[in-house]
């Protein structure tokens, strides 16, 4: 079972040849995979990098420094490998799949109207669960949408509370009237689709991209599939599971702080130390395919050192 | 020429199908790493990770949580596979070599004598200037070596100055009698063997281990390679190159900020930044070893990925 194999990997960590805790974060890291994994001696062979892409409807609401048609464009770009995240992906023998939702026919703009109809939201949760490889053993969710900062901030606000200033921060790098506009269309849209229920405020404020982020990793939970959560919009989608179910991020890890002024305060929230902070702030799953090299070295050292009795070495 | 692959580097970052600056110290390091290699697009296809290995004529003193002989039964550890850095290595696609610098004659105890003659130095020294691959291209340093985290404190206060008390902390774990005789022992040694010149520190009250990384370090500035620096013990190795010739560490980074609690002041001090901060503290490279990952992602994206113009993307 699970909890056998939580424990058994808690026993050979106190017999591992080193000091006891020093390998600080990398010990509980491993013990909490091989939890999820079902293995107390785990190894990571099949990471998956999955990429959804969106557009957003509240773009003419002039939220980004970028252009809408930058999402196809870079669609096209993660498809000739010429990207960060095809980079990552490779550097860390990750498998990386795009699917692009519905480029066309972009989001709602939320201070207009609800961003998706239930119709639309659902089926970017089913395609965001169908994404993910049962035979992959870690996930990491990346996204491309001009304008995501824009809903992922209202999303966060409306699921988690505050000021939408507090939660709106500079996206792809707009200037301080574009951020000051930027808070305006998110309190706006928070006004206008108040609820107390996540789902609905996923729908009403984010977008196909962050719908299928949620979907693929609740479908990693149900294959215990663990999963690297990546930065701002990545954890706001998240976000939403959290808020309608406890626990819902256990099989989560969070990747690494973003440069994005609000994922300190999200990161908070959700509970979650980051693993890395080194001022990303790309979106694309790149923090967190960054942070696959530290869980697989984490995995590394639990399932392939010698115990004290194994090598001969005195325990102290 | 170096100058012009920094520069060209630059230029290339410049391009690159990112917002400006959203990819952070990746961004950094990739420049940096280029114009150490005198290529505006580099690859890291060899690292080589070297492990020193020396003994303390001052754990007689009992400031250590094991005893001696676990050096010489680490270093058989390392050479049969079984230790955190033998994963690390294989997991970042590094070499490894071990150095055993006479186990069997432990350096003098310092609170007496100094800790090696001048033949005894200028031979670790050159134990390590000689193992260094010139054709590798990043290199880590670690060691082993029940004691050094006494002698790289006393290093390190003879260097830096400050009370010994400051840099004293609780190495591989002693309890709070231990951590008050450590420093005690630290402040002896520091008062006994006074000096301004750091190399004289490094012989007096340093260790075979601690001189060898500081040889490695020199001769992969001669090599250009780029060094990621360890914890505790290896920087305050490197710090006596630091205090020797100014900017004696340009070549290097700090890999991680070590949970040995004098390491932040030690990464302040020689004024570096740390890549990780996960709360290691075992020594052998192994924090720097799981930093090569971080290199290798942020030079891969670097001269992996495609510019604005060459992906046919809008530069916003």
């Amino acid at each position: 079972s699970h909890a056998t194999a939580f424990q058994g990997a808690q026993d050979r960590n106190s017999q591992l040849t080193k000091p006891p805790g020093a390998l600080g974060r990398l010990e509980d890291l491993a013990i909490w995979y091989a939890g999820w994994r079902g293995n107390p001696k785990p190894q990571i062979n099949a990471p998956q990098v999955v990429i959804f892409a969106g557009n957003h409807g509240v773009c003419a609401q002039g939220v980004s420094a970028f252009p809408p048609e930058v999402t196809e464009q870079m669609v096209a770009n993660f498809e000739h490998g010429g990207a960060a995240i095809n980079q990552l992906s490779k550097a860390f023998g990750a498998t990386m799949n795009v699917h692009a939702l519905s480029l066309d026919t972009p989001t709602a703009d939320f201070t207009q109207a609800p961003a998706m109809t239930e119709a639309e939201v659902v089926s970017a949760l089913q395609i965001g669960w169908a994404a993910v490889d049962p035979a992959s053993d870690l996930l990491v969710t990346g996204e491309m949408g001009i304008g995501n900062t824009t809903s992922a901030a209202a999303v966060a606000a409306a699921v988690l509370g505050g000021d939408a200033a507090d939660w709106t921060g500079r996206g792809t790098g707009v200037d301080d009237a574009g951020l000051a506009r930027k808070a305006e269309v998110v309190a706006k849209g928070v006004a206008l689709h108040a609820s107390s229920d996540p789902l609905e405020a996923l729908r009403c404020l984010g977008g196909r991209e962050l719908a299928a982020m949620a979907g693929a990793i609740a479908a990693a939970r149900h294959c215990r599939i663990p999963v690297i959560l990546d930065g701002f919009i990545c954890c706001a989608a998240a976000a939403t599971l959290a808020k309608a179910v406890d626990g819902a991020l256990d099989h989560a890890v969070a990747g690494h702080q973003s440069a994005e002024a609000a994922h300190a305060r999200l990161l908070t929230a959700l509970g979650k130390e980051p693993l890395l902070s080194l001022g990303l702030r790309l979106g694309e799953g790149s923090g967190a395919a960054l942070a696959i090299g530290i869980l697989k070295g984490a995995v590394a050292c639990h399932s392939g050192m010698l115990t004290f009795a194994e090598a001969g070495v005195s325990a102290g």
